[in-house]
């Protein structure tokens, strides 16, 4: 965050996302992404826990968060992901789709899921949404010099975020106060995501 | 623009944009703002030249494009404001609105243009669109220590975008070829627009 200039954020393209941040994560490259997009599991973690560890530069963001998930090592023997946590549970919705660049080449495959208070199947849908991105890139194969593509698993990039009564996300206000109020309400409560639930309903559009 | 870290941009919520921006503006605060937001006559110029004027630290956006304007001296008489330019004509489009801040003030007044292209009340409708947003402050009122809300007209800041098909600001795509597209249309509406049209297509998405 800029403080001499506000209104400079954090606000990637999903080629950005992809084809920069991703890209050079799976590589191993950039160190210093980590400042804007640290790596966490937030399958281990309240949903409304997640603003406070978004990356160093993106701190006091109240949209939008950003985390390098690690796969898990029960998915890489071929087993279901885990994505339970304390008061709920992470559900796919829709089907996965691509994601394209500028120039109209698939470079990723994005999944969207919701978060669920409570036990499945019986969980009450939340605010909460996410999206997922693994990369897609292109792996030559010898000797006949053919390329596939090649969806990587290592990691992926998920942007974690608030339904908002808006589609409009210019005309947004700044969510300051409501997300203090859901910070504040979830420290004590823990655990217990009615409490979140109450105060993102009560909060949620006075953004409008 | 950061060159190494992609996805910072100039994203400011409607509160930034008036409570910082316009007031510091309207106070001949902070001449480095130009940087961001530069003072120009928007109503001089075509809609797709004006991201060639956007601000330093702006150029190469390809979403939208801010800039102060000036209150005409025939609308500060008392007239009109002339919003025709050689190609068409700027409209107001539904009702002007309040802007309120986080804690729910009223910060100012909000008009959305549409720009037409041809001759009025003939033109055809473009793609290009405008939020105009003028501050309102609160006035102290003497003897009574009275305040009244009070609408200042000395600057604009607008906001020109090009409507996109998607409400979801975050899954767009870079607009270097729908711009392309809708640039060269114009193109051969208007003739002159040529060589701006070429160095935006080309820069459009250096910023990846």
């Amino acid at each position: 965050m800029e403080d001499s200039q506000p209104g400079f954020r954090f606000y990637p393209t999903e080629e950005e996302l992809i084809c920069f941040y991703l890209h050079n994560k799976l590589e191993g490259k950039r160190e210093d992404m980590n400042r804007v997009i640290p790596v966490f599991n937030i399958y281990r973690c309240e949903p409304c826990n997640l603003p406070n560890f978004a990356g160093q530069r993106c701190l006091g963001d109240t949209e939008q968060w950003f985390f390098f998930v690690p796969r898990e090592e029960r998915e890489a023997r071929g087993g279901r992901p885990n994505r339970t946590t304390g008061s709920g549970y992470w559900k796919a919705t829709g089907s996965p789709s691509y994601v394209y660049s500028s120039s109209n080449r698939v470079i990723g495959v994005k999944k969207t899921m919701v978060f669920y208070s409570g036990k499945a199947p019986t969980g009450r849908k939340t605010k909460w949404k996410m999206n997922e991105y693994r990369a897609i890139e292109d792996e030559v194969i010898n000797p006949s010099n053919h390329t596939v593509p090649k969806l990587r698993h290592e990691f992926s990039v998920c942007r974690v975020y608030v339904i908002s009564g808006s589609f409009r996300a210019f005309d947004r206000r700044p969510l300051g106060t409501a997300m203090k109020e859901i910070l504040a309400q979830q420290t004590y409560a823990n655990g217990a995501t009615m409490t979140e639930e109450a105060s993102l309903a009560g909060s949620s559009y006075s953004e409008k």
